[in-house]
């Protein structure tokens, strides 16, 4: 622990993704992770990074990324780093993430492949690696849509007890269909009343992040009570979903706008009390103004961490928060760093 | 009877806004009303209507007012107009609607001055000249989002009894808000989640609309049980409005998907009975495929005179059914036809 | 020719693409030609229409292809066809095209492989036909930028004599692309300035077609004298390619704008002396507002098949006039219909 | 010299609308200059500036304006600042900047009012100083597309003599036109092929800042030997103005294009030689990449100060460069520093 161990070495699978540049942009300033390798598509395996990309963000690519080649997705590839990114699609992350995680390795996926095993959760990581005995894990982050949503409703349970309904239409962002993704004459002028598996990956997600630990082979419990419906449209946005929400409380009235904005705006989630560089310095803006939030006007707030809220809408940046913030969050003071490290199997 | 009644003339208020654009173009082609006056604004006043109008559609105005001139809005300017139109903003229809009406003009308006109005309903429309002594009435028809809405929830409440609870989020497009309207700086690559009045027009409105008629001095009672609860936002859609909607029926289980789709492909509306020309041949186009309706592929349909739903979705064209062709449908045969006539005072 | 020979039994390849959709709904109102057969990818033989494409027109599917089942691009499904129309993608057009020449077809094609065949010429028909000593034969038409290009350069030449420098600058939609085409990730709230190959099609193309008829083995000698420059740029529009144009007379100074806009209006082209159904009215329709044409207003003039001029620029649909109307006009009257026929194999 | 002058007082008018957002946004993080008054239209003075303004930045009102109240446009409010940004609307500047400048203020005008005037040149302001027997002055930045243009055309007169012929096309974003500006039903699925007064300002101010400086009573002398051709067009882009551009050069050749891209590539302007904090560290950024630049990936290159520049296309961040960067640029060095103290009546 004396030892000069950060910055600490990550490596970023499915780099050239648009989930990949995000965690690119993302760790380009951290303060104490270094992206060491990077790992995309067979075909562009060697190949300089900018070379490879097809970089669809509106900063350039970051200095340190210039002159850094493209690995295959193999373990063998990013020995020496500590923690892996992967932003991969789920036709590939599959296969790909277990190795890593035979391999060692410690694996934050944005991935939807293993969110619903047993052992996906932050807080059972050490079971996962007794159950398999290696010192490799994956855990993921939740689908976008489903991150944005989960917040708010986090802050309003803590404050007025549990919700057992919740009504959603969400209005996604096309970036959240990757590139090429969602084709210009489908979109442009349109909505589109659906998003294919979005609106399964947002219920099961809901009821397992808003549900518990479990003393059992799984990790955690669904909320099987809580009843979820959602409509998933696709709107001609380039970033940020827009959603809107209704939702019931099992045990009281619907409490007044002045204590909701109070919930809301005092609500600080685990990734503040830790101190992780990238968390937001307030978890959800509330938004006064009767016509906000909006995406153009408030997708970048606070870099993209936070989730805005007005009247009866959040809005959360797909592409930060939903995927690439969250899994990238890692703690700011020495205790805690530290155990992620043993975690991850660092010394 | 025997005498050439037809074609009737007619003259549209507000000719030059967008409602009133598309009043002329569907009435161009009406097999039976012609438009024989038109009236905007002073500055317009005496213009050949091409030169007086901005013409936001894709036709080409047609060729039956390329030599029209524009009138004041004034009864003196109408004489001879069986059935006025009114496509006037809320800002001057209170008045000018007034002075037709007690010039014994009968008025349908997109406006929304008058809906509120106790006497304001097609059934009653006698009862509005009994009162008032005069030959002149007005009806309105509702908000483009609620006109939508409440084709379906009649159908369903048709077939399955009442609804209790209602929640609409709606995506409308941007020609809702005439011209020039919504600045592009405000609705590019961006979603707003407010229009100011539109979540009160859509909950006061459809319960009137879903209400009864009543035998007091008010012509309709409210649908005061039905909890309604909206959120309007605006999408980057030119025409086309889009609500995911969420019903709950107040005496039984939520039916199944066959039953509902049964329920809607058969529901007729008043002016398919009735045999307007501008009637749909089917009021509600039910869409299978999980990514319909959507704006700009289905609002055409049926000349935009239908409400297209899909799974929780429904689409109406904001413009035709939610403004222009509900106000302009007149009944196709004899016997309605006269009875239209003798309660707009002619013969 | 006492014979009921109309309508006439036409084939369309590429059926479910962007160009095929456009020339099925063309044909469906055509007042003598029928669709007798449609050809797809493998994966959609046997399919039912509807249930192999997606359609991506405004207008539904015609009834007349409800019940029409895809078949495979092979001549002997296309038996009993007079024309064959294809809207293939290049990349499997070469073979296809040729095997259903060889098998004795007219094929009328959008495609560009055989835009450089020497005989590649409407006038020449019957040299190919010589030369191949086979009944079939392969016409194209432009590309669709050069087809909105040439037309007024056509008029302006007849009118004042030769052009010798062209600079273009296009504005082109995203349908120009097909399905799917360009991803709204590269297109929304942006401008790409490069379509791979198109600068040098205009090029080329309007060099041939503005060139003259040879008497050598190959049916046409470029213009190579003309100097033509273009740009091409990818633009938010979804139909109708804005193009700026500049030219430069080899003999007189320029003329003025009332003499441009005279010469303009009068042209008239092969398809409206022909008399054929989808030729337009007015082959250029000059537009005197300053800020005409717009795509969104003026493409669909005419039925997409006229040219649309303003001050220094022109639209074209670049579906309706540059791809689908050009190769499916025919003529009118008897005798040039039977020519037609003649050239094509049928009696 | 010695005495603590920086930082700088300096006011901006017009601070609600979109150029003077951009002002605000780019003087907050100006190392030496410091907003000390802003000042709007009547409705606006008294109100702190985040209730006045209309923010459409996708970054947040920075904290320096927060409790920042709204002025008069009237000298008297903005005693004490050295330095006036203007960014009001033409039909306001005339007389407004007029009295500031009799006032004794140095101002710096986005508007269009006084680009004609004989005196108005950065170079000669001692010269209208000196005329009007006043210490104020006021000197203009060009039109947005104009200032884009301009850069890369005086890159390769320096390097290869004078051009003789411009034809220019644009692409310009819905920002140019301020707020409300276009309206989303004429830009959506658009391009409207028209700006008013915007070529014959491109067309002038060209003239003028490729012309010279003049012994005369007036400040410069126009380049009335270089032909000029502008179209200028709207399209459906947000931000960044893309221009389409051909030159002749007067005495040479074309030179070959390794030979462009070392000229544009070694450009350097004054704002860079008198190290101007907002200067660009590249004035002009050439792409080699076929499809580039893009408004929406490069306007934001180098904050918006660059033009961006690849095959016969270049890109300019229409408020940044066009308006408010222009505007605001100020000497680094000392010596410059105080040349303009003193000519802007500064001790």
């Amino acid at each position: 622990m004396a030892q000069q161990i950060y910055p600490l070495n990550v490596g970023v699978l499915g780099a050239t993704g648009t989930v990949g540049q995000r965690f690119l942009v993302l760790l380009a300033s951290h303060p104490y992770l270094r992206v060491h390798a990077i790992g995309a598509s067979p075909r562009s395996v060697g190949l300089a990074y900018p070379k490879a990309v097809k970089w669809k963000q509106t900063t350039p690519i970051p200095k340190a990324y210039r002159d850094l080649n493209v690995s295959a997705c193999e373990p063998g590839a990013f020995a020496g780093c500590k923690i892996i990114f992967s932003g991969l699609d789920a036709d590939v992350a599959g296969d790909i993430e277990l190795a890593f995680r035979d391999a060692g390795f410690a694996v934050f996926s944005n991935a939807k492949n293993y969110r619903r095993a047993p052992l996906d959760h932050l807080a059972v990581v050490r079971q996962q690696q007794q159950e398999l005995k290696k010192p490799g894990f994956i855990v993921t982050n939740a689908n976008c849509s489903t991150t944005g949503l989960v917040v708010p409703l986090a802050a309003l349970e803590r404050a007025f007890g549990p919700i057992d309904t919740v009504l959603v239409t969400t209005l996604q962002a096309i970036s959240g269909a990757g590139y090429p993704g969602v084709p210009s004459l489908d979109i442009m002028d349109n909505v589109v009343p659906f998003i294919g598996g979005e609106e399964e990956k947002m219920v099961w997600e809901t009821k397992k992040i808003l549900g518990s630990l479990a003393d059992t082979s799984t990790g955690f419990a669904l909320r099987d009570e809580m009843r979820v419906s959602a409509t998933c449209t696709r709107v001609p946005v380039i970033d940020g979903h827009t959603e809107c929400v209704s939702v019931r409380f099992a045990r009281r009235r619907a409490p007044d706008i002045a204590a909701v904005r109070a919930a809301l705006s005092a609500y600080t989630c685990d990734t503040q009390t830790l101190g992780c560089p990238s968390a937001p310095t307030q978890a959800i803006e509330v938004h006064d103004a009767e016509d906000r939030p909006q995406p153009r006007l408030d997708r970048e707030s606070q870099a993209g961490a936070a989730v805005s809220v007005g009247h009866f809408v959040l809005l959360v940046n797909n592409v930060c928060l939903g995927a690439a913030t969250r899994a990238s969050s890692t703690p700011r003071s020495p205790a805690h760093r530290d155990s992620l490290l043993s975690a991850s199997g660092g010394e």
